[in-house]
């Protein structure tokens, strides 16, 4: 039992596929090791054994009977408690939402149904996937924060509870807490994962991503998610990038990897920059180093603007009618946010197109970007923050695939990651580049 | 150039993917060959160079700048024209439809792009997909029908125009046509790929289908259209089968085929009847030989009445507002239909039921039956009919995936098919077997 928590999830299914491995006993490890540390970590807002196991049982007989089996088959997932359930309450972290149970699933629930999945429940989530942090610890230190918003999804994959969870990000909230909890993390480029059926809080920024235990897992998640929906605007009917083959395609020459100094540096801590340093040193000769040019600066700006903007509109319902059950932290932003006018935020899109533009360009030369995923370990509990997503805003903004790969570690022991940034549809690329540098690398395990 | 025509798909995009053969190339070819015949076979309800070549560059730039290719780039595919397209016009084959040109794409549209196709255009079917010719004639003889109702798309596929064509199959009308024009059709299982945006005729027995000139191609076309659809309620997020896969499945142990003499079997034509009975000989010892049960003959019945039940409930607009505007083929059909009652179709769909689950049973013995697609070579246009659906309606009514193999021949040296038709969901499996068939056989070429 003790290979479940080493394998990769393909190795899980083929296990499955021989025979030699059930459905149930997978779900019964899992089911096992939520139990044994889910008191402390609170990383489930919705957890039920009896549905995982009904599951199992009937992904079990469907492999006995001969019938198709998934990618993912019998393979535990934790979802994002913003995302449409039919079998779960779905109550978006907030308390408006208590009682909430949809009618249909998300559409990333579809997806994940067809490669086979156990939909072990829902992670806790910060309200809305917004600021004000949820009740769920860092696995690695009970004192610190697993970052968020996706908090349940990050510290569920890294305490061991399921190998595979569902998160999203509309600022950094799939890779901070990926960088906390040191798991690997992944945003898709903007328009590969629909959106249906996933609470929105920006029509522009929102993006679906996913945790796991390794590299080759995230590929696998992510090409069963990925596909052109007619219900999300975002998506389109060109062909995909798939991200199996950029992993297992073989090496031939280095990527052409490039490190950028980026105007926030000045936030990293000094350990964390300590860090990327000798991780730049270590790769000297395989990776170029540049100053990011000086308007990246108004990038964080025009994020906020947007975001702004777009979070009170899509949730203009709850403000207007719920604004008591709506937290302080978010309150305050809201407010905030009124102020935005509707020619700030034209500006806004109109400077991202034009950043969209230069990355088009920019990776005409380079495959990928190498950069911190966060400023910094977790920070404490008591600080009542998910931790600064400057990190990642600026990729966020403009779209572009993102990667946490979980190799160096701070000053308190804890997880710092390096992500890696590729350019928009060629995740495949992007997983390709990121294989070469763990290949380059020990690991932190 | 030449090579076009004997590869398969997927040799043909790996020539794109490597830089050899662009889609310019591609679509240019087959345009050629639709310019050089199109005229007397009739294939097209709807062809405009232009756009297929316009297609084909955006194809090209995608490829050129290292973007994502699908598994079907560059490759022209023929759509039977009751299939929705919001850049074609889409007329069912009834004047009623002239001039309709519908807003949205057809999934079975959404996924082809997403494979990378180029839409050459729309191809002719009969009306309403149904029992009244279209003007298309069989590319082997032009003197004899292609069949129906997907007869553009087979005899498109027959004459060179495209390597692979979309129909649709409610009672034989994706394995007969193929049959009479010599290519290999495919039904898949009931629920594996969508109907939204295809005209409906029978929520029932409505199904997609598609065409080739390989069964590899076959496989990979399917690949790319299966999947599940919140608005098809026959689809399901269930696993789904990999037909490639089963395809390329090393075969170990030749699989289990059985021939069923069926209760229909006094319909084939004696020059049929010769051919089927030599292959039979020639596999002795790789096939069993039995008897179908003696209720296999309502199932015809049954399926009649479901189809005459839905369809005219389907059709019941233009029933009602365009009578005069309808074939009196399918008039006269209508007409009788009129007199199913409630509990007739009660009764039919009760016994398709049992029938579903006899096979389920049966299936757990053998892997694939082995039929004739039709009961004898294409009739003459003068005729006036499509042909005999008989050997594809069991099949169809219990929601069984068919192959049609064109290995044999008749009296008037035109091509019969052999039918191969598997297990419900075990699409993969049908593949393998069907691949297992060919490897026994030398294929009419």
């Amino acid at each position: 039992m003790s290979t479940l928590n080493k394998n990769t999830v393909t190795e899980t299914v083929q296990q499955v596929a021989d025979g030699s491995l059930s459905c149930a006993t997978i779900v019964n490890h899992y089911t096992q090791a939520i139990a044994q540390t889910e008191k402390e970590l609170g990383a489930w807002k919705y957890f039920d054994p009896n549905s995982a196991k009904s599951q199992a049982t009937q992904l079990d007989a469907t492999n006995q009977s001969g019938f198709p089996i998934g990618s993912l088959h019998g393979i535990p997932v934790g979802v994002k408690d913003i995302f449409d359930t039919a079998d779960f309450p779905t109550c978006y972290g907030s308390p408006i939402y208590a009682d909430h149970q949809p009618k249909k699933d998300s559409r990333t629930i579809e997806k994940l149904k067809e490669a086979g999945v156990v939909i072990m429940g829902k992670t806790e989530t910060t309200e809305f996937a917004y600021l004000h942090p949820s009740r769920t610890i860092n696995p690695h230190n009970h004192e610190y924060s697993p970052g968020g918003s996706s908090s349940g999804s990050a510290a569920a994959v890294a305490a061991g509870h399921v190998p595979l969870a569902i998160g999203s990000q509309t600022g950094g909230s799939v890779i901070r807490p990926a960088s906390f909890c040191g798991v690997y993390g992944f945003k898709p480029s903007r328009g590969l994962m629909s959106r249906r059926g996933v609470l929105q809080t920006s029509e522009t920024l929102d993006h679906v991503g996913v945790f796991a235990n390794h590299l080759e897992d995230i590929a696998v998640l992510a090409d069963a998610l990925i596909g052109y929906d007619s219900e999300d605007s975002a998506t389109s009917t060109t062909p995909k990038p798939e991200l199996l083959n950029g992993y297992q395609k073989h090496i031939s020459n280095p990527p052409s990897i490039v490190w950028i100094d980026m105007p926030y540096s000045d936030r990293y801590t000094s350990d964390a920059n300590d860090q990327f340093e000798k991780l730049l040193h270590s790769l000297d000769g395989n990776i170029q180093r540049i100053k990011a040019p000086s308007n990246f600066e108004q990038l964080l700006a025009c994020h906020k603007t947007i975001y702004d903007y777009e979070i009170i509109r899509c949730l203009g319902a709850e403000i207007s009618n719920h604004w008591e059950s709506i937290s302080e932290t978010a309150k305050s932003v809201f407010e905030t946010a009124k102020g935005r006018t509707e020619s700030d935020y034209r500006e806004a899109i109109e400077t991202r197109s034009t950043a969209q533009q230069w990355f088009a360009e920019f990776f005409n030369e380079y495959d990928a970007i190498l950069t911190p995923s966060a400023v910094s370990e977790a920070p404490l509990l008591s600080e009542r923050t998910t931790g600064d997503a400057v990190c990642c805003v600026t990729w966020t903004l403009c779209g572009l695939p993102c990667v946490n790969l979980p190799l160096l570690s701070g000053k308190n022991d804890l997880p710092i990651g390096v992500q890696m940034v590729g350019a928009h549809n060629k995740d495949d690329s992007l997983m390709h580049s990121a294989k070469y540098l763990l290949q380059q690398m020990t690991p932190r395990t």
